[in-house]
Formats: structure tokens, sequence, C-alpha cells
């Protein structure tokens, strides 16, 4: 199906459920899903998503992703509130991979931080460059994430 | 490493080689990598690494993927001419993912697109909502791509 949708022109359509069918899910059935905030254009993260992940999304405008290291639907921001708004969701050429404009509530990072990309190669170094806005174990209590979610 | 990294304050650094090798590469020895273009924050594709894919885009300025189709290091842009200039290399929190901003070289998508993110989700439907820029058969003659570098 995207196949056909490469040469379309713009404002052409399909199906939702048959698009929803045709992604290219690994072999966990999981695509990966790239966080963006929608107005100032921050990747925030990149996190996965298997069909029931996408389909809860949608339907109810709160991002949910599926956590890799529990197994199980997360979704973003019930432990720390800082939940993810969808303003949209868009799918690549081949569809392998999605890409959500979505409104950030708080930091998007489990380290406080706003985005996960906090680290930046500089030469033969990588470089923190952004700061904590909240302090983790104030967010998450006991819960604290040991490893993010994944 | 990364998780020493996660307290720490603006301007921590570590080396870039322990960096390398403490990236969480998957089974394949690969990283997903989110391109994005440095001035605009328009997110144009989502590619995948392996270590000799990053420092030779570090080394050369220039970016160059892992093809999992091809099995094969791809120099993006080397039959399309559509380079893409590394302006900034960062990793996320967890060391499992990457993002690159870059200058891109006229349309970033296989297909003639500016990004390869143009389908939408619009309730029941997707919709194509970009056009192409430039006739793939032009851009790769005999060679053009039946499937995406993937």
């Amino acid at each position: 199906m995207f196949k056909e949708l490469e040469s379309a022109q713009v404002g052409a359509t399909e199906a939702l459920a048959a698009a929803l069918d045709h992604l290219a899910y690994n072999d966990d059935g999981l695509v990966p899903a790239i966080a963006q905030q929608f107005d100032s254009g921050e990747v925030l993260t990149l996190a996965w998503m298997n069909r029931p992940a996408i389909e809860e999304t949608l339907a109810t405008g709160r991002v949910c992703y599926w956590s890799r290291s529990r197994q199980t639907l997360w979704r973003k921001g019930e432990t720390s509130g800082h939940v993810q708004r969808l303003k949209e969701l868009r799918i690549d050429c081949d569809g392998d991979s999605l890409l959500l404009l979505l409104d950030q509530t708080g930091p998007a990072c489990h380290t406080g931080r706003p985005s996960c990309f906090y680290v930046r190669v500089e030469g033969d170094r990588v470089k923190v460059i952004s700061e904590q806005l909240v302090d983790p174990t104030e967010v998450y209590g006991d819960e604290a994430p040991k490893a993010p979610e994944v």
C-alpha cells in the first residue's frame, strides 16, 4: 500500500485500517515513533509502538507507547504526569516508522530534562547540554525508574 | 556510562570512544538515527547506523547510514546527489538512539519529497500531504530504488 502512495498526488487517501495493517512492524510487532514538540519542533524522544498503542493513541489523543523493558502498554506520564497530547501522527514512505507531533507536558525525559537527546558529540568527547528541570526522585518517588522506559 | 550522565551537570563530558562503546546497539549492531534539518527543525527521515557508519559520519561530516536492505554502508546521496552534511550529533539518555542535526541537499526522501513523513492520519483515512519536488526516475535513472534504502 505504501508503495502505491509513493507516486500519489497530494490529497490522495487510503483507509487508516489498511495502513496500520501494512506497517512494517519488526519481529516484536513494533515500529519506532519519533516524538516531536508540535510548535517548537524540538525532538523529544524516540520510543516504540505496537498496533494497540497506535490505536489507543489515536482514539484517546493521549500518547501511549509499548514499553520494551516492562513489556506492557506505557501511557506516557501515568506516573510523572508528564503526558503527551497528540496533534498529528505521520507515517513514513515505507511504513516502518512514525512521527508524532504532540504537546508535551513538563519534561519528556525520565531524567527531568526537556528532551532525551541531551548528550552532544564535541570532537572526541560527548557533553551534557541541558539541565534537569525537575528532580526525578520527586516526580517518580519510590517508583523512580532504574532504567528509562524503552 | 549513560547512567552516570543522567544526573550530571551541564558541561560534564565523557570520551566519545567510551560513548560509542556503550551505545545500546540492537542484535544487528544498529541504532536508529533521526535526521532533522538543523535550521527548520523538519524531521526528514529515520534511518539506521552501526558504529562504522557513525565514525565515518563524524570523520567526514557527510552522513553515512547502514542500509538494511543492501547490507552495506550507505552514503546518503551517493546516487542522487542529495547529501546530508552533519551539523551536530546527539545521543539519547540511554544510548539507544541518535539525533542528527544536518543540512539536507535536495529532497531527503527517495520519492522526491522533502521528508519521508508525508502520510498523515486524518480520522479513519491516511492522506498524502506533500508533493514530489523531483521525479525519482530522473534522479536515480535505471538505479531507481524499487524499495527505499532502509
